[in-house]
């Protein structure tokens, strides 16, 4: 539960392991956290939502809600922006499966429970790939047959929308300019991770493509990779499901290190003289500035770099590391500012008379809600 | 046969279409074109070189010849230099018909025909690969589990590696510097295409990897995919050997423009209103630029990007639409030199006082002669 006027959240939870025997949701109320194990009676969905609603009842605050947002990892190149719920959205939500067959129909059941929880009120979709789909043809097209685009829909979509379109706003208010007037490379860095050019307001290209697998390297997934490794594999008897399994679950700073997902696990192994967290850590810092190198080019100017998502928000050597690989155009990390830019604070983290980078938390409810509440007055 | 001082062939040929009908040799000799068709006896590989003993024995300059150089497309690690081949070296290269089936195996049959027919002479095999031995690991290891290193050596390895080592030398002499003290992005276009970042001599990452299908567009081949694509294809019913043939030969500017996979034929459907090429040629571009400029911070400091290949040292358009998308870092297209530095000349193709970008033809055979001599001379 958000303010659309301030981003505070009053309520904030998460559902967790559905269908199966851990399913439970978990909530934070005034700094508190709570959590409450769903039953083995079925549909945790409902279950999810049932309890919410009961939650929100108990703390007499049910009647302030005016509006409900879903976030909805697929919208294709049917969804460009916002949208009111209807059996028809929903429909179309569900009808995109193909392309995230994990997401778009876990969505739908939790459209139906809202629905089900909240028949008054209006609901609205906002989609992870919205914000991208202003990409021009160059840069949404892969290399391969255009039979493949058209039969199957292949093509970069990208993802984490909502975060790149959030900080690069936040963004141009820091610098003082309109946000259609101004440009930034926006770099999402947390547990999934996308860098994105943002040129006058509108995403041009991304790292993330037709999956949230492609582009950097993240906490489990290999991002880019010779597509002949999978070729290769599977001549050496791997079948589909392993691969699939070894690439979004067993790599990134997991399958180099052999120790942990998580950044902070890394550099703390780093720092005790690991070898294999050195290079993960090395890896992830050195594809990070290739990617925000290659999106200048995208751009005919560029206003800043943005740092935000978990690692972006708080990882100060990530932030140094990528900084010194970005010298070579000017970048001069103000070391006490970037010490200070973590746990929530933002600020711009580069010296005086240098290129700006900064960093912008991201607020990912926030802006689900504004876009909701932006629908409902419209 | 080629002049280790001057660079000149006094004969150059190609054999093609081994182990099929049509298979022949071609070669050139004073500007004359000459072909010779391979009968069905079998043994392609001996055929072809027995007719071009009986050829160098006619022209009267087989005596000429003081060593054979092989080119071999994979060195995996074992070669990071030319070396002198032995049977046990020859047992060596074929060893690693793992990381390239199609070449190293045949490059043996090559090379032992070769041995046959000039019993007395030094042969040695410069590798595609050694050149890019010296990458760091934080550029040649892929976001995946480490076991897959160990296991089946999936790296980058990086291939053209003859190529980009000629340029970068020929490139420091242009700017008057010693290779050793100068770097270079070396962007070498044909029908097979890869960016190297050359510094202080050495090649510190590239765009191909673990195969040549890796990066660049090119002319049949994908380059950069979202590794998803592969799996969401098998899921979909393709089988590998459609999926392998897919990437390798019916994408890059083929697949894209449904038309050709030759650039010169993409520039032209483009300038009679073509779309798909226009996009063709557009993703081209844009993805070379994108990689010349994540490999600037590869480097320190930047002496010059350099074109070759097919296309790099012929297309003045591929060249003025790179320069254009690098604007951002200075570079100004002079375009009477980018004119110019076509059919063989090279040239430096950017303006006065702006960052530089030049045309160096490349020699590979060139590199192997001499590779060759130095170490006969050793």
């Amino acid at each position: 539960m958000i303010d659309t006027v301030t981003g505070e959240a009053t309520l904030s939870g998460l559902g967790e392991c559905f269908n199966l025997p851990e399913a439970n949701v978990s909530w934070k109320i005034n700094g508190e956290k709570h959590e409450y194990k769903l039953d083995d009676s079925g549909n945790h969905h409902q279950q999810a939502v049932d309890r919410i609603v009961a939650l929100l009842e108990e703390l007499g605050i049910k009647q302030d809600i005016v509006a409900v947002g879903h976030r909805v990892v697929h919208g294709g190149e049917k969804f460009t922006k916002t949208v009111k719920i209807d059996e028809q959205i929903m429909q179309e939500i569900e009808d995109l499966k193909d392309l995230a067959p994990l997401h778009n129909p876990a969505h739908v059941i939790g459209m139906r429970a809202a629905v089900k929880a909240f028949p008054t009120l209006a609901q609205y979709a906002v989609f992870d790939t919205a914000f991208h789909q202003s990409m021009p043809e160059k840069a949404y097209t892969y290399a391969i047959s255009k039979e493949l685009y058209k039969e199957y829909g292949i093509r970069r979509y990208g993802f984490h929308g909502t975060s790149h379109y959030y900080v690069s706003r936040e963004a141009a208010k820091m610098v003082n300019k309109e946000a259609e007037e101004s440009s930034f490379i926006t770099v999402h860095l947390g547990n999934g991770a996308s860098v994105c050019a943002v040129k006058n307001g509108k995403s041009v290209d991304t790292s993330m493509g037709f999956t949230p697998l492609a582009g950097l390297m993240m906490g489990t997934r290999c991002g880019d990779l010779d597509p002949s490794i999978l070729e290769f594999l599977l001549k050496k008897g791997w079948t589909e499901e392993r691969l699939h399994k070894e690439l979004v679950g067993n790599s990134g700073f997991l399958g180099v290190s052999g120790l942990t997902s998580d950044c902070r696990g890394i550099i703390e192994a780093m720092e005790n003289g690991n070898e294999a967290a050195k290079l993960a850590f090395d890896m992830f810092n050195y594809r990070v500035a290739k990617y925000i190198a290659s999106y200048m080019v995208s751009l005919d100017e560029l206003d800043g770099i943005v740092f935000t998502g978990g690692i972006g928000e708080n990882s100060m050597q990530v932030r140094s590391e990528v900084l010194k690989s970005l010298k070579i155009f000017g970048y001069r990390e103000d070391e006490a500012a970037n010490a200070d830019a973590r746990f929530g604070n933002k600020g711009v983290i580069t010296q005086p008379n240098t290129p700006v980078a900064m960093v912008i938390p991201t607020n990912e409810e926030w802006v689900i809600a504004k876009e909701s509440m932006a629908l409902l007055h419209a």
